[in-house]
């Protein structure tokens, strides 16, 4: 790889409160060379996801900050240039966590498993059949356990993740309605993802009133991506035994202070209800039975998808940005080499 | 019964957040004859229960709200003195929803179960082996789900439901730490009801410094009767995979309009925590399960109980605020005929 060029996204500066392309700036090093026990990966897609805030807060996470200066973290399919392990072949397509850039080095403990492009294009290892599909598989089975004839709420509707929670809870013979930010989402909702109602927050005016409209049955699941001012007015709404899934708490701009709200306690004391977080890497060990799963349901034309793909590596955190500002119809992806196609 | 009073607390008035005996009265009425198809219950012992301000708050709750005028809403121990029903005989002790007065007639229909004396004396259906003692057996087990070795916080530890919390707690293999409002409270906490340490929050200045020293290995299990402040504080010190039991919210005055505090849809998330409300009515099919399981702990020395029995019907509206006021030692009680032992 002599001679060629690794373009990385570093960190330049923390954000206050949601990230902007200025917290991000263009690197360019040479390509490494594997040593011994590693591998070379060339990345062919990456992730831009809406953790991504959380990873490059200072405020304490699940996972350890990115540092000022380091590349960005972010899931990614690459293919394995150059092996110096047994474990892996040149060849190979994997997914982990090399981070937003071309090239990564990696002695296999950032590899979280290897793609099959069996299993349709390699891209859905990062969406569907990848974190954001899983996470609305175990979220709303395995957290949310909702029954036959339920209400199923959920946030971002038309997000990575939301677009999935739609059309398992129809496939599980819930009614599922979904919150949204435009009429154009709204519809996608609708025709592709599932949905049998939704609502547009920001034109329904009272969000309380759309609420008690679009779920005259009150809700029994919500599968939360935002939390904030929209999850307060969603507890009003809450059936005895309903499940809150917390799985992003997206609208919220910043933790540092902690912002305040209505206390939630007596709802889910006089509702019995449950609040749960979410996390993708707590189902590590049943990834191969949700992939499965799903993958059977693409196939039967049960479970469609949108990605939003961008060209270009360096659109990464204009990317991300657009992300909180809700401009993705589906799972944001950077293509990191348009020409490989 | 013709020629004898039914004395009788009535709701004079809505408490302006927590109750004082000004919000009663006590009345005198003609001791009822029971009708076809009813039973006269004369009551022995009167519950005082937390829930009881929201019984008689005109915000909505599980039940519809004692209204100004009837007799006040309370759990009893009492005996069948005349009964028009095949299924109940004069002399059989029952438990039901009688209220603060001496007699009732009921149809059946608000009798719950009937009491074995051999059970115990037959006080211990309105605790330890009724509402309170069950609501800290299945809020503990079944929604808590405790594991041997792990951290269990109680509020209101010395409370009827936290002091039986401790003790089950220990017989889990947790290690139970209670916070209390009192030295006293605290003393018999270790003494008597299976703490392992205790913090008597009025006096430990600083909760968070006082939770990090009681609770080392952090709180995997909370049990909550007390929500507010001390909930905020409390959710900073969690483990991964926490589970927040809410049993009740004594500490917060009034709910209309809602309080605001900390947001907690990052700390559920981050913790992949659950929050989650426990009901005993819920629990109705399980009752029996419960009282075997603790009379044979009982019977075994392993679960004690204290009763703070007060008598005299006419004392029933100080003991409630009284118990606001965290003045009991256990279980609040009211004998309304202390001749009867």
């Amino acid at each position: 790889m002599t001679g060629q060029i690794n373009r990385r996204i570093l960190l330049k500066s923390r954000p206050d409160g949601i990230p902007v392309p200025g917290n991000f700036e263009l690197d360019q090093a040479p390509v490494p060379e594997p040593g011994a026990g590693q591998v070379l990966i060339r990345t062919a897609y990456l992730s831009v996801d809406p953790a991504m805030k959380g990873w490059i807060s200072a405020v304490a996470n699940y996972a350890e900050p990115v540092a000022v200066g380091a590349v960005m973290r972010a899931i990614t399919v690459g293919e394995v240039v150059a092996s110096n392990r047994d474990d892996y072949r040149a060849g190979e397509i994997v997914l982990g966590m090399q981070g937003w850039q071309d090239y990564a080095l990696s002695d296999g403990s950032d590899i979280q498993r290897k793609v099959d492009p069996g299993d349709g294009p390699i891209s859905t290892a990062l969406g569907i059949l990848g974190h954001t599909g899983l996470t609305a598989y175990f979220g709303l089975l395995d957290v949310g356990q909702p029954r036959d004839g339920e209400t199923v709420l959920v946030s971002t509707a038309a997000g990575s993740v939301g677009s999935v929670v739609g059309q398992i809870a129809g496939i599980k013979g819930c009614r599922a309605v979904g919150l949204t930010g435009s009429d154009d989402k709204a519809a996608l909702c609708r025709s592709e993802f599932g949905y049998d109602e939704t609502i547009n927050y920001k034109t329904a005016g009272n969000l309380d009133a759309a609420l008690a409209a679009a779920c005259p049955d009150g809700i029994d699941v919500y599968f939360d991506n935002v939390g904030g001012a929209t999850l307060d007015a969603v507890l009003r709404h809450i059936n005895i035994g309903a499940r809150v899934i917390v799985c992003g708490t997206a609208s919220v701009a910043a933790w540092d202070p902690p912002p305040i709200g209505p206390r939630v306690e007596r709802h889910i004391l006089v509702k019995r209800a449950r609040m749960q977080g979410i996390l993708i890497f707590d189902y590590a060990g049943r990834t191969d039975e949700g992939i499965r799963q799903m993958a059977e349901w693409m196939r039967a034309g049960r479970l469609h998808y949108r990605e939003d793909v961008v060209d270009g590596i360096e659109n990464a955190p204009a990317a991300l940005a657009g992300l909180y500002r809700g401009e993705n119809m589906g799972k944001m992806l950077i293509r990191t080499r348009p020409e490989a196609g």
